[in-house]
This record gives C-alpha cells, structure tokens and sequence, in this order.
C-alpha cells in the first residue's frame, strides 16, 4: 500500500466528512462538509481540499466511498453519479466529475461501505481475512463485502440493508417498518429510527436487558444467517452507531448460531463465534479510511 | 479453456454422474453410479475411468462438483472431504483421495453448485457475464455463485438453499418446512419434496394455474431478492428439475420486481428481468460440465 498523501471522503447523507493523510494514525486534517445540494456540498468539499493542499502539499489521488446507489460501471456515461436516491436534490448528481475536473488525480469510487470493508481488510479487524462483510447500523443499514480480496460489484453494488428476514413472534402485532420500499426488510426493521418507531424512544436510551435487543439481535441474525448462507464470510464486521453498544455482540453470537441451528459445522462458528462477528477494529474510521484506502489503490 | 480430455464427476446424493470429454457436445462416454457407500461408489467410479482411459485414452485432468458441505481449504488436513452431511456413511468421507490416489492427475473439487455456475459462465447462459448466481431446486436446494470470474468461496462456500425468508400470508397456517435445521428457509419450503408436502402431491403433477406456483414464486423470490441485495449478481440462473416448468420464469420475474418494489432502478430489472433471471443454457448438463469446467482449469 502507498505512503503517498491521499484526498478522502466519506460522502454521507448528512454530512461529507473530509481529510487528507497516508493511514490509520495519519490523518493530517479533517473537515465535516453538511450535505445540503450538491452544488453547495461539493464546493465545500473542493474548498477544504484546496485548503489542504495549501498546507499539506498536493495529493496522489483520491478516494470517494459514497451512499447510493451509486454508478460504479466503468465507461458509463453517468459513472461517478448518485444515482435514484430518494435524497431529495441527489438523484443523478454527478459526485465525481467536478472533483476530478478540479483536481486532476486518479479516482478511487465504491459505496461508504464496500469502503469500509475495504479500509477493515487493509488495517482493522479484516486484515488477513480475503472474504468478508463489513455492516453498518445507524440511520439507515448498509453493507459491503469483499470476495477473494476483491470488492464486490456485479450488476450494481451490494444494499444489504435491504435483505428480507422473517420476524419473530414477538413482532407479530409490530406496525409495519420504516422502509418505504419493503415490509420485512433488515433496514426498515432495525435500523436506529425503525428501533425508535417501534419501542417509543432512541435506540441509546435503553437499557442492556430491555426485550427492545432481543429482538433486534433475532432480526439482524436473520440478516446475517443469510449473508453466511450466500457470501460463506471469514469474518462480519459490525459498525455503525447501533452497534456502539457492546453488550449486543454477544446477544447477536448466540441469536446467529441459534438460528443456523448447527447445519455449517464450522470452527469459526462453533468455537470461535466471538472473533467471527466482530467490531471494526477502525472503530468509527472505518469509513474515511476506508475512502483513503479507495484513494490509495487507485494511485498505484 | 483447454481442449483436453477431462474426466467429470456431478457427486450426487443419490447418484455420481460421470463422463469424460472436452467440453459441450463432447461428452464421449458418460454412467450413471448409485451413491451406496462411500467405498462402493468410489470403486464403480474408478471401474468406469478406468474403462474410459481404454476406450479413449488418458485425460488430463479430473473435476469434481459434488454435494456438500465439503471442505475446500487448501491446505486442510481433510481438504476433498465431504464432511458433515447428514447421509448416512457419508460423514467425513474422504471423496478427492481415492481418485487422486488411483489417477494421478490435476484434481478440481468444488460444490456441484459452484462447478454448475461455472459450467455456465463458460458456456452456458452466463458467458460473458463475471458475477452470476446458479440455484438448483429439485429434491434439495443449492446455489452456486461466481464474483469478478472467481466462484466464491470464504468460510466455507454458499449454503444458498438455506436461506432464510418471510412465508407469505398464504402460508401462515401451513405446518413447518421440511428442512431439519430450519423453520423459515427456502429449502425447507420449496424444494420437490417440501412442495409435496405442502400440497399433497409431487410438484410436477400441479398444473399451470395452481395456486401451489403463486406461493412457490413468491417465496423463491424472496430468496432472489436476499441474493440481489447481497451479490447484486448480472444473471441469476435457475435449474433443477423443479424449474422444467417453464412457466414458472414470468412468475418468477414478476415477483421479484413486486417485492423489490422499484429499489435498485437498473436496465436488468426494469426492462429486461426476462434475460436476468433465466433457466440453465447448458440445461441439465449444468452440472456435468462444470465438473468437466472444473477439472479443465485444474489442467491449465
């Protein structure tokens, strides 16, 4: 991996958080740029980066991890756009073009959390694993995963968040979820505004032994049992604002193996389930340095 | 691809299909071996290449896609084993070394769905395409899937038919699946023999307009969707001989657009999802030639 200096940014729905650095433990300066039209956020962004340069020295390339959808085909025309987010004034935005157009370097484009899976594999919790899962739950749920060290794409990106799950009982009489598109989804289910819709307060207000994390670690180890089922990961990383609270960890090893119900007899999951499904070992950085890390493989 | 001669193994649970050839529309002579015990189906196996190696001399290579869990960790002590399936003698039964023992030659070894899925991506319905999904739905559910050209594998490799879904409402007061290990997974409630059960005679005798589809397709579709948001896969294929019904497809794609529910806006689902998701284009042969696939690249 390059030492070179490397523009990233973690473009979110509320805000873009902004920095320059080399790695963990090398951010040189930051910048949390509200996300208001694109216009306006962009030239926030293209002003601390200027500001940067000024004080850091130019940069080797840059690396964007965005939310979506976004267009990650290579020589389409809208490559680089937000595509059909419901955001409002986001819809095709094109996020790359002005930024390249402005600073001339390579450009390293992925998801916030194909991103951050990436920065996980390179210097936290992933590192050695070639096959993994990086989740976030906080206002919304996204995921982005990494098969044989690769990122994966296909026909779009990974949206996990939108898995469907079957509820637990105690959900029966539960009204329907906070997703707009679908009625059993991960996200619409468990996400912090869903778990606040459905229990009445924040997530962070409860207790560690309020019935409110049972069920959340029921739902999100449907979610999970189908991602082992499908992507077979050698580790799943868990981040996000919801999963600040550690106590869950444990709930969620149980409910996942509970679930599986012993049908993959394997080492990671009997006897090693508390290093399987982890915490990301960049805590809440994973994100921006996992742009730097987009940045720093497409300066190579 | 190689246009060498390769021998081919589709190790099934109830029978080991093998031929020897080069590839589609070569396949010179094939058989048909009973899976009894691991001991006697491995030495009708070795009778019949034997005999091929007579007729049409020796073969380069050897591919085997056999039914899982097996492990594929090179390097394992038990690497080529089938390990912990519930069929009787088969526990741990060492399936690679017998064969490698006997021949002597570059070995592939992969689950039958992964070899199918590459059997199709070379030469089938998924040529040009380097992220497609293979399920099979016959008496048991499997699936297979390749990312960037590369079958996935991890922790082990995908246990697709053991996905886990929400039952449509038309299912509320249905008895449990059929599958052991689950109550809510794809294969315990839509496989042949979960639909026989549910509806009180084998899938093939219901016809076009049983509600028996409507609620197969709107579960199969679930499970779809739960792939989608995990792999976003270019093409789904689906075989087995549940899927000889062609008119299940239509439903099938209305499904999955319904429950998707215009989330992911792309060209494959909203204008073409009847060349997204489609049957096998080597048709039963899947599964054969991706062995022959398999052992054609261990040849390379």
């Amino acid at each position: 991996m390059s030492k070179a200096l490397i523009a990233a940014i973690e473009a979110g729905g509320t805000k873009f958080n902004c920095s320059v650095g080399t790695g963990p433990g090398d951010l040189r300066s930051s910048a949390r740029i509200p996300t208001t039209t694109p216009a306006e956020t962009l030239r926030g962004v293209v002003a601390f980066f200027e500001q940067a340069v000024q004080e850091h020295g130019p940069f080797a390339a840059m690396g964007v991890g965005s939310f979506g959808p976004i267009d990650l085909r290579a020589g389409s025309s809208t490559y680089g756009f937000i595509t059909t987010t419901p955001k409002p004034g986001w819809t095709n935005a094109d996020l790359l073009g002005p930024l390249r157009e402005r600073f001339g370097v390579p450009m390293g484009f992925d998801t916030d959390v194909n991103a951050a899976a990436l920065g996980e594999h390179l210097w936290g919790a992933g590192q050695g694993m070639d096959s993994l899962v990086y989740i976030t739950i906080g206002t919304g749920i996204g995921g982005g995963a990494l098969v044989d060290g690769k990122l994966v794409h296909g026909m779009l990106h990974p949206e996990m968040g939108h898995l469907l799950v079957p509820l637990p009982a105690t959900n029966a009489q539960h009204p329907l979820g906070t997703c707009p598109f679908h009625e059993n989804c991960l996200e619409g289910y468990i996400c912090g505004p869903a778990i606040e819709k459905r229990w009445g307060a924040p997530a962070g207000t409860f207790a560690e032994d309020h019935e409110c994390w049972d069920e959340f670690a029921s739902i999100l180890a449907s979610g999970l049992v189908n991602l082992i089922t499908v992507l077979s990961p050698q580790r799943i990383i868990l981040g996000g604002g919801v999963m600040h609270q550690a106590h869950l960890f444990p709930k969620i090893h149980r409910e996942v193996l509970r679930q599986l119900n012993g049908y993959l007899q394997t080492d990671e999951l009997l006897r090693h389930v508390a290093e399987y499904i982890v915490p990301p070992g960049l805590g809440d950085e994973a994100g921006i340095l996992g742009a730097l890390a987009l940045g720093a493989l497409a300066a190579k």
